[in-house]
């Protein structure tokens, strides 16, 4: 580790408690997907503050932080997200977020907080900076069609060499860091189905067309795509997240409303369960008298991390927190809109563990008691710190 | 027909404007069950504009007005609802619903302006009224536990020696009136299930246990009780008119919230039905690792029309608007808390036509588009003026 | 009663023994529907041995017996079915069905034994007995189209002036006896639903179209048919009585066949039903890449009993039996090709009471251990022998 | 290429016709898993006529030929199985199956006739064999639990030091060679799931338990075993293959019986599917008012091909056919008792293109026109003549 790298994670270490403290107040202060105006005001802000060249608005809410070094080298971008969830805070937190039915139950609040850290620390040292950061900070990730998007097509990505991401991750222990090789996580599609029917007095079925029954047995049909018309060896998965029918336990529904995620790595079997959805969803409304309107959005594309920067990022891991410290991730079903950026650009999307001997830090993912063992904002931010330091030599 | 009641009849024709005017008051301030303040407000203050002796807050929101006749004779109860539905009104007409969501879509409105139009003109008539008038406008028709029981329990019958009501009627034509001797309605009960899954990723199904997916396969089950369960030979309906499930497309719904209507007319069946949902809610969620919560309520009993009565009020519709207006109407599965004061006194529960050649007044009833034919709100005031000449004579 | 009744009816006692034994031996030797070859001759040589001019293969295995009695009067046919049905018997008695997988399960053995008594005696007393018996031994009762329409077409009812059948019945008590007036059993229709998928490997779903998955989700589907789309106050039932797909526990099965009946009493439901299970059927199919036959068989019709000879039965049966005796019954969804008679002639089709302490005789008709109460076989006769008695004085 | 195995593979060649006669007269008459008495008594007189020692009825209908070469060398074991599919033949081909709903649907015929010319031909050369040659022919390969495993209990593995097994496939080109390294074929379970209703009358649900309906509903659910519960990234298949329900399309069938496979890699996934098949049932049918029985049983473990056997056999068919004829297989849900000898002994299980431009080769295994390329046979058996001749030198 050079002399350089060691400075700057000290440097680091020295803000802990205000970058816990920024991790919390995003953590109460929760904002959805697309609506992240006060969270984007807030982090420009700090990026002003620490003297960094601003652009806000960035292909939405997306803001990004220029910092120039002081010697030659690379643009590496370092991208944090920082979008919410529509669920409700269930822990009982002094920071638990204070919007009801919203909550960071996912960790973008981490990242956020451990790339705001990073930016302070260079901003301080920019003159030992080899080249050129560009901090990227993302609206807009749990949402299809998500801001990756839109930010590349807005220029973020522009004279970038490589870029960088991270996840917080409840499944892995604090203390390691990994990613997956090759094909790491899943593409994502999004659908919403209308079905409608025809609505009237709960005593009079034969008057109506119920929706609320059709989309029942849509549900039932839909778990036929996986369980039977995709290849078992290709990883699949079909949720419908949303059903929402009916006003009156006594009036039958004229109208279901169903929403859902598809998931896969392949591009012909994601082809396949768009099919087969439009396939079922004709065939069970027609079968029972109803309308229907289905809208399928092709949202991000399979994450792939390159084999070349996944053995780099390997070494640099290795040198900060000892070898024993890398985990070889699995394949995840979960999808990310970094795989944007990685269509590209070369680079790397990592996962830093979060997970404690605390159950606090044991519910997955989009839990209503989601939570993080806080040591885990240094781990990513010095992640971010050994990628910047390495620019030097390279 | 006597030379009184034609006076009367009279009376009401004159004040038609005023009635449709009142209908359509309602109707543009719909009010649901068991939150009627203003209408109840609005009600109580016409009766007491006619010089009625009223009393509020009856059972809840009910609201009664006494007329005392100049001569003597019985005391009989004409009652209206006056609660509104949970549906978004859908038809444009000038008088429509101004209140999202909320919409007159069973024409409770229409009785109460018939039956506040009949106070008016007895009000005027008083010295030629025979007996008493109890006016009770009710609260709370369309929701178990209704309004009936409660203003029973609050003496709302009491001195009453006979209560009569009616319904108007999309599937009536306009100029008849009719009813169902013996049992005429069904039973109502509501339930509430709610299925307790564990919520998650919408990419990690089996860290979860998807609500939504048992949901949908307990509505798929429950149509079997009908189907198969229940003596095909005793009438019966299972709806579920709501289903809630999620938040958003890509989180795994931890929750389902069902809510739903059983009508029967025999008592075994009813209990069988209940027993049968509450198997079936059990099984479903225990093959599925789910918990669950069942609220049960056995809402209104089955309304039996008396013989005795029926007859003599075809007797008195046939003097009003001709013989061939008697209609002999089938059994239907609606169920109305009408039934509770039929339990406690003699009476009838008669159907008013108020269909014309014109679609709008073609929807069914709780439909987002139900409207009627406004010359029924005279011809249901017809019918209470008639019942209230007949006693006279009796 | 007359002299002459009471004469047959003893008869008819002193045979008792003999006409228990005619019920074991046909019970011992169950014959499916259309293949009553055996128990045609049988019933053909008995009739012979009693004198009767006899007639065979009407309209397929049906067997007429002529008995010109003595005396003036009418020509009443007298019908017994005596078809069996394809179900294993599982009862230990004696008598115990020796054909695997066939069976009397509906007591069409007793009616058949029942009236083989009554010829034996009318046929001692011939003399005596006033207009004309036609004896009609009616083959495939249990399967539509049924044997009736056909021996009706070969003229089993010409000449005929009125027509009798009934039913021994395991829901009656021994000694009891009744019919419904006006429409008292259901039209029956039958269908058979091939579903054609594309069999492969167990292993391999994605290869293969799962007949026996869409045939699964058919089945769910087709109870919507009574729980929604069916007037609640209509009585209808949708029954699948068969499922076979597959041939073997790792081979995915290419077809599913799905046989089934459809029970209604009104026009109209009756026509809806078979719309909405082709509706389904090409529905669930198209949304699961499966094709699909149908063969839908409209088969009885609703069968009547005409009010006026109602009164005249009852009357009998209360001379017979004791006014106590009679139970007017409800209308049943079973249906019966007497229904054609019915359309054809006067007449009257009874229900006779074969239920008594004993268990093995609650089982409901068509149970594998269904079985009655024998003494109900002399009732039976005894009806017949009444309403052969009458004859005289009308 | 050694001059040996060029000598060798000349014979097999001159061969041909016969070993193709000998396909063909298995392919005519096919025997069920544990049946296959003829088929076991003619492979044995074969090989006595080719003077092989022989051992019959080894763990059941299993044949052995021992061959003792005339130089010293390790002991091979070669393995074919011979048992056919309950399924009907449905190909027009002069050697169709004679037996009606038995086929030789998955090549074992193939592999029998290669491995019999195999033992023909060393038989003949058996002075230059090194070592000795076990000639393993299996019968039961496809209903678990095989006859794999009984088999090695009765000790056809005893002494030996390699085994070697092969399928022909038409997935494969012809001419094309392949396994897969590690893990290559799944575990596979199978399972009997009878549903014990309350037979009836088809018009009379209310007085049955209706096992076919219940049945039903459970294949739906068991879809979402696969589609909820199972981690996507974990291979699993739940095919239920047999549905048997009912005997007449107007009784309500009491028993219906499921039977089904399950596959899996992974020990886990392995048992918690059979968890959740139990829970599954249990639940459903408790919510019907059934009864059940399960029979499950845990059939073949995953077969595993040694990475230091597969270099070695990649390099023995290079040289045969070139080293473009090898193909590197993906993982396949389909399992092979062969796991069991591979569990026991270091060996390989290769898979030989069996598939040419025709159509008739293009179906599936396990379809009821199943074919192959009978230039298949030739090339299974020199896979086996190299691997013998690959012992003098090793």
């Amino acid at each position: 580790m050079t002399t350089t790298l060691r400075r700057w994670i000290r440097a680091l270490e020295t803000d802990e408690r205000e970058i816990i403290e920024v991790r919390r107040y995003l953590h109460r202060h929760p904002e959805l997907s697309f609506e992240e105006h006060c969270t984007a005001a807030y982090i420009a802000e700090r990026l002003r503050d620490y003297g960094l060249e601003v652009r806000t608005n960035v292909g939405g809410n997306g803001v990004l932080g220029f910092l120039q070094g002081g010697k030659p080298g690379r643009t590496l971008a370092f991208r944090a997200d920082f979008d919410a969830l529509p669920i409700q805070d269930e822990k009982e937190v002094p920071y638990k977020s204070t919007v009801p039915g919203v909550m960071h139950a996912c960790g973008h609040d981490a990242h956020t907080a451990a790339l705001l850290g990073v930016a302070g620390v260079l901003s301080r040292h920019r003159d030992e900076l080899g080249g050129k950061i560009v901090f990227l900070f993302q609206h807009a990730e749990e949402k299809p069609p998500g801001g990756a998007k839109a930010m590349i097509e807005d220029g973020c990505l522009d004279g970038v060499d490589a870029v960088y991401g991270l996840h917080v991750s409840s499944e892995i222990p604090y203390g390691r860091v990994g990613l997956r090789e090759g094909p790491a996580m899943a593409a994502v599609d999004a659908f919403t189905i209308t079905i409608v029917g025809k609505g009237g007095h709960g005593a009079r079925p034969h008057n109506s067309v119920d929706a609320l029954v059709v989309g029942s047995q849509l549900v039932g049909s839909l778990q036929q795509i996986v369980s039977r018309r995709v290849n078992p060896l290709q990883p699949a998965v079909v949720t419908v997240g949303v059903f929402h029918a009916g006003t009156a336990f006594n009036v039958i529904a004229g109208k279901a409303k169903l929403e859902g995620t598809v998931r896969t790595f392949d591009r012909q079997v994601r082809r396949q369960i768009e099919d087969e959805i439009r396939l079922l969803v004709r065939g069970v409304c027609e079968s029972a008298h109803a309308d229907f309107e289905i809208d399928y959005l092709n949202g991000y594309p399979p994450l792939v991390n390159p084999s070349s920067e996944a053995g780099r990022v390997r070494a640099l891991v290795g040198e900060l927190f000892g070898s024993e410290a890398w985990i070889d991730l699995p394949q995840v079903m979960g999808a990310e809109d970094f795989a944007y950026y990685l269509e590209a650009k070369p680079g790397a999307y990592l996962h830093v563990g979060a997970r404690n001997d605390e159950e606090l830090t044991h519910y997955p993912h989009h839990h209503p008691k989601f939570d993080i063992d806080e040591r885990a904002l240094l781990a990513a931010g010095k992640v971010f710190l050994s990628l910047a330091a390495a620019e030097h030599s390279s």
